[in-house]
């Protein structure tokens, strides 16, 4: 989200924008799905208060938008390209999906829903419509979050107009450009750029094979793309959508499962280019990559998905917020220098108060509390366990409830152990995933090993028998510490290793490895040795090997020489990536020299 | 040079900048040296026009700018801060002194005596002056060629004035720009960056200990410093300049000799932070550090001056110009992916045509026509080599005249041989210089070895005898390949080796070696051999070597393997730096992996 153009800080006047709407629907859906799990009549108090505001917004044809009502109301409709008009809709939407699901409150559904049906109305291919698109995506899959809930096909059916409208020419955002009286062409993105690809609308969805432009964008259109296909059944859009994942995540993803590797444009660049300390992989761009996840996920069982989920997950969005809670990372950098930022046009490498642009600390907060609705998907007989973490859920099975808990200190601790109890003895599959970074993998259920070779599916160890109380599922999930290579083609890390135990990333820091960590070298056959990192970063695993440090003395205080480096040994300390920039400033880095 | 702030393209209408003289003195500079080498009527007369035309600008009080003469005449040293009006004043002298030196023709040289005249009256320490100094400097060191052509002491005592003047307090540009009604106080530099540090004013001189700011105004105002600590025998201020070459050639010089490392405000950054893909290193800057080591020559005889200089000529200045001298580079990038600038706001890694801001091609044009300037300096009874070049020169050394004349196909082959025609045999000094980059160099003096050992003070053989006509020096200067390591602190180049052969620095391109040029790694025992590179690119000697490349087969398509890399074998071709981008675009570095 555009953060470049604004410049606010702590303390000074607010700066409104015209996507201020988005920002307390992310925070009200955020409520939403903690008062799901954690009933707080204060905080439901002032979220229901907001929400009233909300709906005596609304106009009587149903629209509902602060800004283009009270600071600019003759500008409707005017610039979907760049006023992010649907996009807040979009917000809206999911806020008042997951307020209701959470309060079963009615008030802000009701809204959406006549704003929804009053959007229907304006946009489409009838005669008297606007054939417009949004120019930040995101109402598509709410859309289909809220046909879902509420059952309307119709939302579902506006929903795919967004996404098929995409790309279609004459353009539409030429059209509304030419009506506002605006004669110069749209250039964002820099020359020899298709500027639609910006917003992902330089092609018909179905043509385009590369994730371009605006990454946060990119995603929440493919994860409507997603959404829509696995509703309508449609299988070209699927595959839509398999082409642009096999892109992302096989060309263009940074190892913590950031994306957008630019800061021009928050964007996409080109394949394998994944610049380390120069990155932007902003935090939205890793959370919507989680959401074009999930929903693969629900379109297709296939353990890819909730691989890149869980490495997301657990490094490059996590890394945006700091241990308190309270700072937040707008762009996730994978080396830092402390003062590189000042020379480089580059945001701080320490975590932020706030933005002027607050996208990211609402979005982690949703993310976080809606992470319960990651866990698990079901089919009427199968439930698929997609990620690992102590939990207690009732989910019905071929009409049986089934209470599934969980126990483990998972990702730190290789084992989890799960008791299922269903209302009655009842045939039915539990599915888990193999993580992709676990050679050995072992499933006992009470006791008894499951043959993993037999029972694996596209990653999920299909697990089919006749359930009864207190069923015992104990996988231990083994995490050596593993050495990561990346592809050849990215020029920036050819020669050096990332370090990961089990899904978690590690990363090097200045204050337990001196300056310089770029002359730290990492022996190809040094043993790790796993410890308590401090308590300041949570007690968590450490991983210390022995290493060498190229030894400055032969360069005799000049910058350039020609003798043969010499190393020292020395010791190499890592932590988890996402705990990085928690104690102070100083250096970072994921990648190291081997 | 600002460039950053213009977009001029080739075929636009001309966008005129405030500093439009200082290019028009850049060309008459170059005519004045081209002149003095090669008679070239018709090049004359249009220099002699121009010059007019300057001439008859010139206001009755001696001021010169055609900018505050025509377009903002209210103007007139409102803006020293920005607006370079003395630096072009500087431009204009240089070009006055070097046309009278090549012509004879003393119009522009009386033109700009009376300039400077009158800018001795405005600026100074007297009650009724303003105490003024240059946003952008360049007028010390040309006020000091003035003084030296003129002999008139007070122009270096004005080149005196404007450098000692640097960094008092109260600082003059928070006067003028309060003169102006200008509240803001000045930023560029961004935050956390001494403000002033931007143009060399933050601090006296000579308490400046490192390179700041803006590169070429850093190099143009050191230079000017060691011309007048030459001038005055000003032994502190030739201490702060020793200090801050210091800090330049042993912390913020690239391997091309290229300065200027971060292309936000065109500066220098901080110590051992020398990034190669989105590296700045202007021409012009490159330019400056060569000016700032020839007057350190001139100041001291010590090798790492001309060191310096000869390494900068040969790879990060002339890489700058195209091989037929028609194209040019603005920034002087170590490494290059022809994709990379359309996603990083970097300029195209392809030479231009010309630029908005066309501080670089008369600066390189200025410095080519007088590279006969920097092969020599002389004091009565010695006369230094400093670099190795087919010429033919008569020099006075102890009032007698000297011929000297050399026959070499250096820097490509390592022989160079003098014939010194003295008019009669006389005792004098020939000191010639041992290149940094050479292990066993030999001189023979009428196929006498000389014992360099013995010879050699400061980098310089010095070779006492007495000279007779046809007596004949034969120099060799082995040059074997060699490895060039980067200080561990360069976090960019760690793991990472240059290669050199003599003062020539060479690369990888991809139309030689494939694409993914850091995929291939140079084993460190690797033979190089030596072969003529295309016709395309001159027939110059091209290395070829054995090395590996890093076989992706392991990846199977991912983006992150834990397998074990795996190597193919392969071969490296280099070429010389500077002569890259002459064949199309394509994936450049001179830092490869080892």
């Amino acid at each position: 989200m555009d953060a470049w153009k604004l410049e606010w800080k702590p303390g000074m006047p607010n700066q409104p924008h015209v996507y201020w709407d988005s920002d307390v629907a992310k925070w009200i859906e955020a409520v939403g799905y903690s008062l799901a799990q954690n009933p707080d009549p204060e905080l439901e108090k002032l979220a229901d208060e907001v929400i009233q505001w909300m709906a005596d917004a609304q106009q009587p044809d149903g629209y509902l938008n602060t800004h283009f009502t009270v600071v600019e109301p003759d500008k409707r409709w005017t610039n979907l390209r760049d006023l992010h008009e649907l996009y807040c809709a979009g917000h809206l939407m999911e806020a008042a999906v997951a307020y209701y699901q959470g309060t079963g409150k009615r008030t802000l559904l009701d809204t959406l829903e006549k704003y929804a049906d009053y959007i229907a109305t304006v946009f489409g291919t009838g005669e008297s419509q606007k054939r417009g698109i949004p120019g930040h995506e995101e109402i598509e899959l709410a859309l289909v979050r809220l046909a879902e809930t509420t059952g309307k096909k119709k939302y579902l059916e506006l929903a795919s107009y967004f996404i098929e409208e995409r790309g279609r020419q004459p353009h539409y955002f030429d059209i509304e450009r030419k009506a506002r009286g605006d004669e110069s062409p749209y250039r964002l993105g820099g020359p020899d750029i298709l500027p639609y690809a910006y917003n992902q609308s330089h092609l018909p969805v179905r043509e385009q094979t590369t994730a371009e432009g605006h990454s946060v964008r990119a995603c929440y259109l493919y994860a409507g793309m997603a959404s829509v296909a696995r509703e309508t059944k449609d299988e070209s859009l699927a595959k839509a959508c398999k082409t642009l994942w096999n892109n992302i995540t096989t060309k263009r993803m940074y190892v913590h499962g950031g994306i957008g590797s630019s800061r021009f444009g928050e964007r996409f660049s080109f394949d394998y280019d994944l610049p380390n300390e120069d990155a932007y992989a902003e935090t939205c761009a890793a959370i919507s990559l989680v959401f074009f996840a999930r929903n693969m996920l629900r379109l297709e069982k296939n353990a890819d998905y909730a691989n890149v989920l869980e490495n997301t997950l657990y490094n490059g969005v996590i890394s945006g917020i700091s241990m308190d809670g309270k700072q937040f990372f707008y762009d996730n950098i994978l080396a830092s220098h402390p003062k590189y930022h000042k020379y480089s046009g580059q945001k701080s490498p320490q975590r932020q108060d706030w933005f002027g642009c607050a996208c990211c600390p609402p979005n982690i907060a949703r993310l976080i509390a809606s992470i319960s609705d990651y866990l698990y998907t079901q089919s009427d007989d199968t439930l698929w366990i997609h990620l690992f973490a102590e939990a207690n859920a009732n989910i019905r099975l071929k009409n049986t409830n089934v209470n599934l808990t969980s126990k483990t200190e998972y990702p730190w601790q290789e084992t989890i152990d799960y008791t299922v109890n269903p209302d009655a003895e009842k045939s039915f599959t539990i599915a888990i995933r193999l993580p992709d970074w676990c050679d050995n993998p072992s499933i006992l259920v009470n006791q008894e090993a499951i043959d993993l070779e037999k029972a694996n599916k596209n990653g999920y160890a299909y697990i089919t028998r006749t359930w009864k109380k207190g069923d015992k599922i104990h996988i231990t999930f083994p995490m050596p510490v593993k050495r990561v290579y990346a592809h050849p083609s990215v020029r920036q890390n050819c020669g050096k290793v990332a370090i990961k135990r089990g899904p978690i990333l590690y990363c090097l820091e200045e204050c337990d490895n001196g300056k310089d960590l770029a002359a730290l070298r990492l022996p190809p056959i040094a043993e790790f040795e796993v410890k308590a990192s401090p308590e300041s970063i949570g007690s968590v695993p450490m991983l210390i090997a022995p290493a060498l440090r190229r030894d400055p003395s032969p360069w005799n205080g000049k910058l350039y020489s020609t003798n043969t480096p010499k190393y020292k040994s020395a010791q190499l300390v890592a932590i988890p990536y996402f705990l990085w920039a928690n104690r102070g400033p100083g250096e970072m880095t994921i990648w190291i020299n081997e």
